[in-house]
């Protein structure tokens, strides 16, 4: 991976400056600009086609008992992206941004669609709780299959991808792998996910309690020490590491990414235990209403640009920013200069 | 002013839950929805056209030192406003809403320009350290110019208004009505403005506390005690009242209208003090940088949309915020409901 260029650097930042403005008073916006025109290596970038990508997959402690949707529900919801009826369906549409679902791991078979691809690596991953959730093969498949999808994107010609997951149960897959990668205890890492109560809360947490305990007396390494293909293995779920795989050639290809919510936030940093400087492609989206989100977001200094609370994931947060990334860009080549408007500057 | 209808608040909520997403987890977007299907009194809102109106202004108290920018500058950026080269202009253009500047009080005279209406009121505010700002006369045709300007825009069709401000010193001005209002000292609603350190902060609260004390000595009467004609005569601004008259006008004829920053929130606070319903058809677009901004806010129970640390006015925020109040409109009317699209609901 080839780290962001830093040539044009200064010339970006005195093209901010010298806009009809306050210095800095456009805020994260000037940020956004900041770092697309870097990743691009232009001083006049582009920010017209978008793509999205929604990987779907089924976890296998689902049966368990830590989500309160039944798992019928992520095919269900395939359909349903398919079909244009979901939140990310919706936004998409709105912006004119093409979406594609990839079922990486659903549990059943899902019917032929001209938006779906077809990469199953497993139906589903195994129950953590009794075993190790999926085998190294698995691993790499899944994270191959998110590079390639970036590829194929990237080969369409594209500005920026946003990626997106569906899978009953997989807020609490990432909160067990967040708690794998940083050693925090189940209890620090759980949330309400798509609606649980507390008693649901507290089931969920025992559940990942459960399965990071079996795994590290397997590994014989406490938590927090495991290498990344460890994590991946013991407890990681298909779409999580898709999503991690494409979010690794996104940066590859020097492309900007948008990190949803607190699902791909973890994806993110699962793919940072590979390669750190995958965070420099990344652009979050949003604070959810997940308790851990603003916690790792802070470790990765992110100024999300949305704070509505959301907790739906699909992607959903990621397109609802995507006009607020187009503004970024828009500003950056479209305001007047102090000098070409005949303004004064503050003194 | 006829308070908004409660006829279909039940079936607006079952609505939105009936979506397919987990309850709430649209989260801040469910409420916005919510909000522009109650004031339109309907379950297929639209959000299609919406108009930005730009009210500019100069103040008297300028020349005592209240902004990093000259006062030469309002007009300048009135300039840079037609031209199209300011901020909120380009995203205007990005969104196609068509951008009106109105000039209710700027010193010099200006052009004549398609996109100007020229409704000036006087050439400036009086410094408010000396004397009144503002005539009872002038306060009285600076609302009727904001909400005339409004009825115009209403009569062409809009679903949506978006409300800015132009005018050196302007965030002092409403540092000033809001400590008169809310009875808070200078110190504990000034802040940096356009830019400026420590030191120019002092000196504005300063300046603003002789306002204040001028006032009260002159009116016999302490902050926080003042009617508020006696608020837009001693300290008011031209195109801040402006801004209240319009939002005044839009809760009357029934249309949403979104605050911008600061500058805005403190003419929703006045125009408040006239009518109190004009609040429920408020968006607030986000949470700005100056420091009163926040607490003002909370003091509306409001939930920004955007946290991007803007500090610009313009308008720039609201229509920075505009996609998303779309975005929560295609929610509640394009995204499919659990049974329409056969998924199953939570357990």
């Amino acid at each position: 991976m080839t780290p962001i260029s830093d040539a044009l650097d200064s010339q970006i930042q005195h093209k901010i400056d010298t806009k009809t403005k306050p210095l800095g008073s456009l805020g994260g916006l000037e940020a956004l600009a900041y770092q697309v025109a870097r990743i691009q290596n232009t001083l006049v970038p582009e920010m017209k086609r978008a793509h999205m990508l929604v990987f779907a997959a089924d976890h296998g402690a689902v049966e368990k008992g830590m989500s309160a949707f039944p798992q019928e529900v992520t095919p269900q919801m395939v359909g349903n992206f398919l079909a244009g009826g979901a939140a990310v369906s919706v936004f998409c549409r709105q912006h004119n941004v093409p979406l594609k679902v990839i079922d990486v791991g659903v549990k059943v078979d899902m019917p032929d669609h001209p938006l779906l691809a077809q990469r199953k690596v497993a139906y589903g991953s195994q129950d953590f709780t009794e075993h190790a959730a999926l085998t190294l093969e698995e691993v790499n498949t899944a994270l191959g299959v998110g590079a390639d999808e970036v590829s194929n994107v990237v080969s369409q010609g594209t500005d920026l991808l946003m990626f997106g997951e569906m899978g009953i149960g997989n807020t609490g897959v990432s909160s067990c792998m967040l708690s794998a990668i940083s050693g925090q205890r189940a209890e620090e890492t759980t949330g309400r996910g798509t609606g649980l109560d507390d008693e649901g809360v507290s089931q969920k947490s025992a559940i990942l309690t459960q399965a990071l305990n079996r795994a590290s007396t397997s590994l014989n390494k406490p938590i927090g020490e495991w290498a990344p293909w460890e994590v991946a293995t013991q407890v990681g779920g298909l779409e999580i590491l898709a999503m991690s795989g494409a979010m690794l050639r996104s940066a590859e290809l020097q492309k900007p990414f948008v990190v949803d919510g607190f699902i791909c936030t973890v994806a993110l940093l699962f793919a940072k235990q590979m390669q750190a400087h995958v965070v420099d492609y990344a652009i979050f989206a949003h604070q959810s209403g997940e308790q851990a989100h603003r916690k790792l977001l802070n470790e990765f200094d992110a100024r999300p640009i949305l704070k509505l609370d959301l907790r739906l994931g699909e992607g959903s947060g990621a397109i609802l920013a995507y006009p607020i990334i187009q503004s970024a860009v828009a500003f950056f080549n479209d305001m007047a200069s102090f000098e070409s408007a005949g303004v004064s500057n503050a003194t």
